[in-house]
């Protein structure tokens, strides 16, 4: 799998900087910091994401048969979006440090993350609408429908730190806008370039759609439970938010109001001892929380590996996204 | 003038409600407000902009030969990237009412302004992707273009705030984009989505941006030397802000250097009595900033007006955009 990856991201590479290249060249210096092609002083570094999204998108065109540069627009676009979204959201929630170094905003302040993210997001639809496919055109609207669902998940999910009555379907929803739309038009953008027919780039978006939940399912229970050393997160990181978590949720859903009244309760996660967030921990645990989210993680794997089993796909390709979404959903922190 | 406005708002605003409706609910409500639809608690409003985007890509189609309603998505959309930037920008700016009305951030939070804003963007594309012409990924990668000029313009504008050696040419590129750019994709995108032949949309963007050009050089004389009866704002405004418009730029590069060491002086503007304001005002004036400005306005007005003669338009439409053009250049405030 490392090595689908490093082939998938040392291709999008050079063609994610020819990308930026069309930016002004303060977006440009910020993109470029950003996405780790240079450090805090515009050296040449070599940090940057795990380009799950340009991988998926490769594949895709690959699993319908097409050459892997085909899917190239669509695999720059859509780590764009990915990234005009982390541009955005750690202002939006304050973060100042991402993958081990600062974020854009806490270095060059708000508007450059607003400007830098919004920079980003119009030369990903420039990037796939001059794609020489003659489905550039339904490839384009893929992502900027995934990016309207991406930003309705981004709206739900700070509605919901202000909410204490937030329901398992909402919160479903959520997952599924704010992780799972972007994945699943990068698993099917590559097949939509390739003029794939809509029963194939149907059952890749569904795929996206499936492994999307299942990360997010499996990330909010390293969330309570995993390890630090492995996760890089205090220990119950995301009690000490009282996070809505979608193991939380349940768990409040299935009867434990001994959690929901502690949720509810005005004095901030962080201010409680160690002792008591593993209280909450076992309170989350015995009422099947966090039994209930690897178990649907696991049937939403299932789901993702039949769906690309009853679409038909090359075995090559398929064993490839299978690999990949285990490796998404199992990935270290 | 005022009835092509007034038909082409009325055209436009049942296509641009049913583009809101796609959004999120929160996003939808914060939009419906923005645009003037509803009020602060939600009721049915009456307010909004003059719609001149959406009414410059209507007379575009028709001077393609198109019927109006072939523009309504491309209409649609250049609003919506038009009130994207607003929420974005008056966020930047720290502006706190725009047509009378507070802003979006002041009352619901810069999180909700750059979220909706992230919203319309992704709804603009859509709305023309989803376009039954066959042109609809030209007029998508025309709006995606303009957009990232459009950004690239507001980055210009933000960095001279904070530097005293901006030179006119950089100072008539950044208008060009923060103004000219989304006006010039207005102007084109009705005869885009016709299928026009490349000169005649060539045209038609030459004209939006003259225009745009035409309007940022007599709204920056209005901004120092308009009656504050008229533009609503106080006298000498521009110069209480020291900004690098475009009178005072060109006042500067054509030797003005008590006027360069004013605006390099520490001290706000606003600090200053309006005795030494009109002083500053007499220095730009003397050095021809003012005269200046009103010439290349009228020279790009009568540029605008030939380049549609030449592109042979039918007379109606013609007459129609050159009088659209005075009115955007000359509307109060």
């Amino acid at each position: 799998m490392t090595t689908t990856l490093r082939r998938g991201r040392e291709s999008v590479t050079p063609a994610l900087r020819l990308a930026v290249e069309r930016m002004d060249p303060t977006s440009r210096a910020i993109s470029s910091y950003h996405l780790g092609f240079t450090d805090l002083e515009g050296n040449p570094a070599d940090g940057g994401g795990k380009a799950v999204r340009p991988v998926l998108a490769t594949l895709s065109a690959q699993a319908a048969g097409a050459a892997p540069e085909v899917a190239l627009p669509g695999a720059v676009a859509v780590e764009l979006v990915h990234n005009f979204s982390l541009l955005h959201d750690d202002l939006m929630d304050g973060d100042t440090t991402r993958r081990h170094r600062r974020t854009v905003w806490s270095v060059w302040g708000p508007a450059a993350a607003i400007l830098t993210g919004d920079a980003m997001l119009a030369v990903a639809q420039e990037v796939v609408l001059e794609s020489p496919s003659p489905h550039a055109a339904q490839a384009a609207l893929l992502l900027a429908s995934a990016t309207r669902e991406l930003v309705r998940g981004q709206v739900a999910d700070l509605a919901f730190e202000k909410r204490n009555d937030v329901g398992l379907a909402e919160c479903l929803r959520m997952a599924a806008d704010k992780t799972g739309a972007l994945l699943s038009a990068s698993a099917a953008i590559g097949a939509v370039l390739a003029g794939a027919p809509a029963p194939l780039t149907e059952a890749l978006a569904g795929y996206g759609s499936a492994v999307g939940l299942a990360f997010q399912l499996v990330d909010d229970v390293l969330g309570i439970w995993g390890d630090p050393a492995t996760t890089g997160k205090p220990v119950f990181s995301d009690l000490r938010s009282k996070k809505k978590s979608l193991p939380v949720t349940y768990a409040v859903e299935h009867g434990a109001s001994v959690l929901a009244r502690w949720l509810a309760d005005p004095v901030p996660g962080e201010e409680h001892g160690e002792a008591e967030l593993r209280r909450v921990a076992a309170l989350v645990d015995s009422a099947g929380g966090r039994a209930w989210a690897l178990a649907e993680a696991d049937r939403q794997m299932r789901h993702a590996q039949r769906l690309l089993e009853r679409a038909g796909l090359p075995a090559g390709p398929r064993e490839e996204l299978v690999a990949l979404a285990r490796f998404i959903v199992t990935r270290e922190a």
